[in-house]
């Protein structure tokens, strides 16, 4: 077998938009799967697998600086000559949505922690991988995507602590786009304002139940393939995905 | 011959991002082009009809109404049975530079013209249009895409004018997407930051004449189409598109 | 009598807001007061005149360039030696709430005229005065406040001609504000979030009837002469204003 | 002497924003200041003792939630019968200026710490408080105002951390006021877009060292005055401050 020229990563990889997104990165590279625990990244390096792809699954605890250097040791075992096109930062926490005078201050720290923290050490890592595949002979610019959502626009009742969190991720996501844009990296932020269908969510109602009133997660995956593939006269920072529905 | 069954029609159609969009659609529909003057768009028709695909052009002047009253009821005697399933708006006027006490009420009204009324009428010519396209079975959601621009978020220094011309456009077409959006017409807008790599723009140098300073216009070009080929499920609103070097 | 060293204009005098303002700012400038027909601005100049103030009301149509200079020169020579301290655009069409398709272009028309051509000749003849005003010696920064609204941040259903007027007049004060600022002039935009309790209002509910539910126009005029007062170390640019209950 | 009715708390008291701030308010309340270091407050303290007012400095660190409930309780036995006017949280670390990769993970927790958690401990402390002075009859609405930056807006090239504490601070600040407005407390955010014309900053200039180009911590001060007297019916939730020469 030959080593892999280029490899893509992606964290939070469990039922929904993380999957989808390494399945579809798969058509194009081997694509290392980071998550909590096996059990969420196991079927789906399973089905990359058996659709002819190349899959590494590392359980990681990204909010931990000592298992995100441990995940990309053993990257950088697994493809040592390769260089990385595509990381794309899909942590979640579940949240707290509580009011304010309700939230203990471990609220807030898990939502910094999966957020801010998890995103701040897996940059540290992923952009100098980036940085170097740039003058590589990429097909697409190296690129890093954050998902997001609404809370990092807008503070909402109950949504004081994971809004903290996400609106500290869109700081952190603003700030790199503009430090590693001009040195031909493309960071980008998207909004994920609805919910998504997952089989998580099967049961729970949004939009009154209406056909496609939840976000299709293999749609969010075609929007990070759309965003990686965009040349780096034209870069996409931002960009917002909600179901036709969804009041905003 | 056989009647298409969807169209396109792309407004404002010269030698930068229309006339690639124009090229670009018409791979997948008749396009009708819409500019002020014939040799605005006479290439571009040449092109697209070289290239096997069919292409009408229009000569309207936007911010008239009964030009676009004219230039629709040429479009429905050409195409009689088929449906629109996406229109953009394109059209920019040049814009007025200078300190505020030095503008005219003129300046102003070109800017309002080309920026907001002409959107207005061709809103009003479309949309309905695009209503009558969702329940006719297109491969994607009808759409509706605006050509937007830094200054529709931002009010600088000799901006008024044409700021003023953006800013309305904007509101306009957010008001747009939250009214038809629920009704399955995709409504978007582009935030385009930076200059434009066009035969006119050729001598201008921006971000210091490094290649790829300027965008390609093919690349706005897909980004429209990507948009156009969202699912109903995953909708873009707003998206910007820079150079990796321009500075925001 | 000796001739003011600094007045005040206001323009858009009525039951609301501009009333409210016209009455504060009398007691620390004359004033002249700028309405459409002499029934809204009578009182007001009575109110004033009767607490000792000096206001002259004239009648002015400010989307009309001619009937706009008129007033200034009535301005000048009513007070040909003074200084223009502050200046207030408070204009208000009523506004066309429609599904898109019902409107008209001439509700697009209107929304833009008071909301953006009207600011454009009432700046154009302000912001020359202003200008003239920093030299003087004033106690506080010469200063031109704009009353904008929600609609000026977001695109809303049945808002498109009303949000395309705000949108624009936000664009021109933003503009203003970058251009002249530097020069000594205060440019300062208000977001008005909610209704306003005036008389015209006071059969209309709001926040469900709750007192203080709508915002007191009286409190406007404070924020105003807070604006106003400001050293030029400390300018504000934007601010809002919105009742405790109102829904944001 | 007599236990008073309506106490004030400023967190964040050196030589700048904060001492003003004490200071000002300090002329209608009693003033509790919380900094880290004795050094910090108490000459603020010697100053309004001096001036006639009433202020008692209170050593604590707002990152830790333990210090943070000694203070509190200090204050209660201090003033055992009052309630609490207004609270200001205007805790800053000094910031990490460095590309994204020098940064080190502690960078980014100092920020967050005192950008996020110190106001989510001051407020969980302060907001039963504000809500209980709701209905003692206050002059004003309570307050709690909390010191921004243009960081908590925008994230920038070696800004990743810093940005990322403001952004995390502003969504808690807006997701307090969403709650807690509608019972009465008015909740505000300033952003402070300039350098402050503090001692430490003496020797440092500022747009190009211009007269006024630093924003003058009195007059912060008065912006915070003005916010707390605001009326229920016409609260401003955030306002943004700079010099008149500051590009924006």
């Amino acid at each position: 077998m030959v080593a892999p020229t280029f490899y893509a990563i992606v964290v939070g990889v469990g039922s929904g938009t993380g999957a989808s997104v390494a399945r579809l990165f798969a058509q194009g590279y081997p694509v290392a799967l980071l998550a909590r625990k096996e059990s969420s990244y196991a079927p789906v390096v399973e089905a990359i697998t058996k659709a002819g792809g190349t899959a590494v699954g590392i359980s990681t605890d990204v909010s931990d600086a000592q298992s995100v250097d441990a995940a990309f040791a053993r990257i950088a075992r697994e493809w040592p000559q390769a260089k990385l096109a595509a990381a794309v930062y899909n942590a979640e926490a579940g949240f707290s949505y509580k009011p304010f005078l309700e939230l203990a201050p471990e609220d807030l720290d898990r939502a910094i922690s999966t957020g801010a923290k998890g995103l701040f050490y897996f940059a540290q890592k992923t952009l100098p991988l980036l940085l170097d595949a740039v003058g590589a002979g990429p097909k697409h610019p190296p690129t890093l995507i954050v998902t997001g959502a609404t809370a990092a626009l807008r503070g909402s009742v109950k949504f004081a602590a994971f809004a903290a969190g996400k609106f500290a991720q869109r700081a952190i996501t603003q700030s790199l786009a503009r430090e590693f844009g001009p040195q031909g990296v493309h960071v980008a932020y998207t909004i994920i304002d609805g919910g998504i269908d997952t089989p998580w969510g099967k049961d729970r109602e949004f939009n009154g139940g209406v056909a496609d009133g939840k976000i299709s997660p293999d749609a969010i995956a075609d929007s990070y393939w759309y965003l990686h593939t965009q040349p780096r006269s034209a870069f996409t920072q931002e960009l917002d995905l909600r179901p036709f529905v969804e009041k905003f």
